[in-house]
């Protein structure tokens, strides 16, 4: 297929068949338990939304029932940490895949406190505390900033959830902790922390997460016609999510789907054909890296069917 | 620019500019000094050579210079390896990026003998393995594919450097006997080292290079329209380049140039424009994570001047 | 000398002597830094106590000055800990030298939040989170137990000291939350930490040490004829003296010295010669380990003079 | 009792009834399995054997039964290498504690090819480079010394043993060649491995041991009354014995048996109590972390009974 002619319209009649396919994974993984909020889903939820940079979007099954955007609200936070940083952002964040867990504390110790890059949780700490410096309300400006790209105001932080992630927020406390150590971190890690597990609690559905990460597809310009990051700044974060995006399987995802994504442990995966579309995906049920088995297949069979791996 | 349009005429005038301001670099880096052979490699030099998918050639400066190729023959035996074994190639050869220099032992040991990827060392040393077991003759069998794919009968090993390469092999053979005690490592190590060796003395020029990846920008299919690799072959080495490419600055290479690379100690940096261009770029002085200074600079001015990242 | 004669008078006259030949590393060496109340000590001072098992006290030097005793308290807190817990105390607690910076986390992760031994900074957070459950005032009645050991009611916490250590806290919070995320960690985080502090700024001069830590060379009975410890326990403390009670020198310490010992960043070191007597030994300046550097030596030429190794 | 009076007399009654107690740990344990001549051993064999500092000799069981000293070899080739080197052969070899694992590469790397000790397998391998460079046949001279110091003509090399460790050596080739990289391995690693292996497949018994080791109890005087030590050497040794010489287990083994020790995977535990006597158990079947169970046991039980831990 060329890519110069790809629309939703071509997109649409596969939907149904690769989903029904990628479900066949539910059953295999499980869903994130180390909270009591998420343990409750319901396992058996697959849903697909797709948007163009014509703004057409599609969908199917559960695209419209939002869930728990976990680690994919660190892409949001990092877009509005660029925005106001810009390139000083990374004097002490890294851009490097870290081959570790996302929530390790041996490669931020031996880096003496520089995480490797914003998506694994000590760099997306470092990055809200950037945040908690210049923003006034963090948390209000993060939902703000998300109703505003989805295009849906009702768009809100689940506060069982949030509460529940900081009663298990030791090991972030660790991490926040022991860059403060390296002096790395300014705010007071409560403080920050509270704000984190704030953005990791914020519930949206497949259709709100395609509009709301259509702008990266877009050269930085959301489905109001608004620039959100300017073209560099824009290819810049996609390269991150390409190398970076999904944990310490981020290879594996290069090397099977071919585009830049970014996960969740809520089951939610968000990926960018840059000039073309916004995608996301969501199934609860997770592989071992925490990233979720279904929607990770799904992306796969759609982007081998399509040939349309950007490399 | 539109990339439908892209092509080398428009790139041409850009070469004598943009390496000028490339070039600027040199005085700042290193050249490898592990070995005498290589540490005597005139500093200043600076080659650019790009071809595109009709097979078109451009070139500035020592672009017909051979060089020695390093780390880059490893995509080389890679292709080897991924035609020969495909898929059953992976079982014990990661394809993650490692987070650690090309050259370590941790987490090999960590990982119990499977390689993060088959561009850091150890990776490259176990594909190597692989292909001792299947192919009569390795060292002559690559320079033979290398002279098809490059069109140039008169590529070579320079056996000086191959030695001296082999006396300097210490920490290949740790790494080597590791995978061995952990049952993954068939042939003798003295065996494999030795190909390994002569593969990284290999001699190769800009415009040489450039032509003999040329595949990877056009789905499989070479200059002579010999189809090396399947479709979805390709589109996945790509993928490993643009995670794993350049060792632990992948993630800045990817952030910064945006496209699939490959580099080597010997200065030299390919990289891949799906479906547009191959390009090499070489300039022996090193940065300290082991890629060409001047080289990654022309990359990152060359594509933020043309807007052709691939994010 | 055969130990069976060993008494004061033999060491007395060795005393002025061997000190004089220790105070010779002084300027070698660096006080600790990392709060301002401890850089601000005299760097020329040094003493030296020690205590028979028939209680009979000699000194030299500074030996009345009260110091920061820091790291040594560990020692005394662990006592206060074994006599509560027994060997339930080591459920989750080791017992091996750890083979790294008394503050890294790198294996308190590795190991599951198991941290090594309890004179590693992580082990005595977790002895002191054991105290907290079950001691209704632990400054204080450590305090009592230390007054009571030295027989002087004067010695105190430095507040000011306590307070500056916990504002450079951090890296200890990170430890003590990385501990809590594994479930071996009761306690919440600040309290521990306040008594953990108020613990390292007790002062006591080398006279008050050297009679606290007799017991340790009396089979568990103090100055007083009370049984702190049983033998078993007495001898058993001791061997983790030996083998981690100098840090990542606790190795060349037994090598050199030949005695079991507890450092502090203060500067001070106790030893014990089972059977026989206690030792206090203090000098501000540290060397990379963090041991003082001549108190180690004059620990290592009175042991060589007197030919008093254990081993 | 006390230390003074100490002699086999008063050991003598107690071999039986303790070695029928630590003989009840057999069944919970595992012979060694890595080589095939090993695994073959049977596993309910119990030797220990005394020899006091007047070369009184006692012993119980299968004391008389030649097994594997396997890594007790370390503690020889180190006196060898000891009297040769004295002080300089430390320039390059580590008195720490390791913390992990005897055969990791890990710390071999991060320590930039400085073994932590001369106890784990890196430590041991480079004493044996040493030793080849300055013994004209480094494995005759062992056995010979062996057979002086044991005063038994008949002590020898299992050969079968010998070639078995080398097939099965590569991940010692791998610390080998990881030194050499570091420049810490003058010799060819294929020789220095030969020689290893075959220290480690020397055969001796219980009585044997407990003979060969007596100078180490006896100030460095050996039953011919020989000086193979000075004094100084020889509390140095025991000192790294109490620190590193049950591998990862050594604090434990201090805590609850409190002799300077070395073990073996053939399940021979040789300890010393220094001015007193040496001993040898033997049982072959292993704890977690290489050391013979039994043997473990039955030190500890004694050293409790007697009250005789050197702490």
């Amino acid at each position: 297929m060329s890519l110069a002619q790809l629309n939703v319209d071509q997109i649409k009649p596969l939907l149904a068949p690769l989903a029904e396919q990628a479900r066949k994974l539910i059953g295999q993984g499980k869903v994130a338990d180390y909270i009591p909020a998420l343990k409750q889903v319901a396992s058996n939820q697959f849903g697909v939304a797709v948007c163009d940079i014509n703004g057409n979007v599609i969908s199917f099954g559960d695209a419209t029932t939002p869930f728990s955007i976990q680690s994919i609200s660190k892409l949001f936070t990092l877009v509005q940490a660029i925005k106001i940083y810009d390139e000083t952002l990374w004097e002490k964040i890294g851009k490097e895949p870290s081959g570790q867990r996302f929530n390790s504390l041996v490669q931020l110790e031996t880096d003496h406190g520089i995480p490797r890059n914003p998506f694994i949780n000590a760099g997306a700490l470092a990055v809200c505390d950037r945040l908690e410096s210049r923003l006034s309300a963090p948390n209000y400006q993060l939902i703000e900033l998300l109703q505003k790209l989805a295009k849906n105001p009702f768009i809100k932080t689940n506060l069982k959830v949030a509460r529940s992630e900081l009663e298990h927020g030791s090991r972030n406390a660790a991490m926040a902790y022991l860059m403060k150590a390296f002096d790395n971190f300014a705010n007071p890690v409560e403080k920050v922390l509270e704000s984190y597990c704030h953005h990791c609690a914020i519930e949206m559905s497949c259709v709100d997460l395609a509009k709301a990460t259509l702008f990266l597809a877009n050269s930085g310009v959301d489905l109001n016609g608004d620039k959100i990051l300017d073209r560099s700044q824009t290819v810049r974060i996609n390269a991150l999510m390409a190398t970076c995006g999904l944990y310490d399987a981020s290879g594996e995802f290069a090397f099977q789907v071919g585009l830049p994504g970014k996960s969740g442990v809520g089951g939610g995966i968000v990926a960018i054909h840059p000039k073309h579309f916004s995608i996301c995906v969501w199934s609860p049920e997770l592989d071992e890296f925490g990233n979720s088995k279904a929607a990770t297949e799904f992306l796969k069979i759609l982007t081998d069917e399509l040939k349309i791996s950007i490399y």
